[in-house]
């Protein structure tokens, strides 16, 4: 009895707390696998290929495009990103399930190229608390705060183009929801057709 | 923040497990209510009115009927048996989870009404094994093991209609399974659009 894996979508503003919820999730279902990007950048101290992402000269990445390899990419700082089709859709098959942590735009087109894909949107608890979290990292000066808050109200806007929604009041919560979210999805009828055929449950007669 | 209830709707061949898997979510979701339906048998000893049946006199469920008050209703045995449509209402209205156990036909009755219910088909491994488990029974003669699973067979057929189907392995795994149901379908998009408007997560501008 075998199932195809699921590919779930997350988005939601930077400072919602998406890295830690993604984290305790992946620790706690061996099943899921991260969506590795591809990144013409230079690898930093650590940073393996394949692992975190497929490191690829200027060139590589650029015939990437041209042969559609990607299912998503864009230019930023003067180095490409991109995610690359063939690496979920070989898990997908395989039967793992892939976690895309992806801003909007990109999910939308992820949606566009995967229709059975399972899209949830990260929310702070509300929009004080996003507010509340970006400054308290300290780490940016006034003026990018300010362009943070207006890039996540304009995410925020995107909110209705999701099957789900996630407030994440508490991290163990939103871990438990996502977890509920890939469990209740993978019993979806359309996704079980061929195990409900190999089981011999539906049609025929009595012997 | 509120949200209204959900209405859950299981069905499955006689035999498949619902009984034992409903009891242990009940016991394990403190908001989930089942549905009381409403007869017009006599009350056996220890049965409650309101707890397990709403007992009616035939007068009365006869004028229940003509005011439209039942989602379904059946003549079963010389005795009326019907779902109030009040009772779920307001219990949904009030914010709690409305479990109702209900053969094919009346389930789709069901959906039409309440376009917003989710419905779970429970399925035995195979048939093979429900036969064994109707035969396990012990308390049927060859004639009416048979008639049910000519029953069970024509009921299978209908499990293309429902939203999500649970085979029903473990009664463990089952009763996560439809609690992960539960919790991510109440975390569907279209049903938490005022939680976000109240939030004041979507629209308009940043301070």
């Amino acid at each position: 009895m075998f199932r195809k894996g699921l590919l779930i979508v997350l988005s939601g503003p930077s400072g919602t707390g998406k890295g830690t919820v993604l984290r305790l999730v992946r620790e706690s279902c061996h099943n899921v696998k991260f969506s590795v990007s591809a990144t013409t950048r230079t690898p930093r101290e650590g940073e393996e290929n394949g692992i975190n992402y497929f490191f690829k000269t200027r060139e590589e990445f650029e015939q990437m495009i041209l042969n559609n390899e990607f299912v998503e990419w864009v230019k930023y700082c003067d180095h490409y990103y991109g995610t690359p089709k063939k690496w979920i859709q070989d898990n997908i098959e395989n039967g793992f399930d892939v976690i895309l942590e992806i801003e909007v735009e990109g999910a939308l087109n992820i949606k566009k190229q995967f229709p059975d894909c399972v899209t949830i949107f990260m929310l702070p608890p509300s929009f004080e608390e996003l507010e509340h979290r970006i400054i308290a990292r300290g780490t940016e000066d006034k003026e990018v705060i300010k362009k943070r808050l207006i890039k996540a109200r304009n995410e925020l806007g995107f909110v209705d183009k999701y099957d789900y929604v996630n407030i994440n009041n508490t991290v163990e919560d939103s871990v438990r929801e996502i977890n509920s979210i890939i469990l209740a999805e993978k019993l979806r009828y359309h996704r079980n057709m061929e195990i409900i055929n190999e089981l011999g449950l539906k049609g025929g007669s009595t012997k």
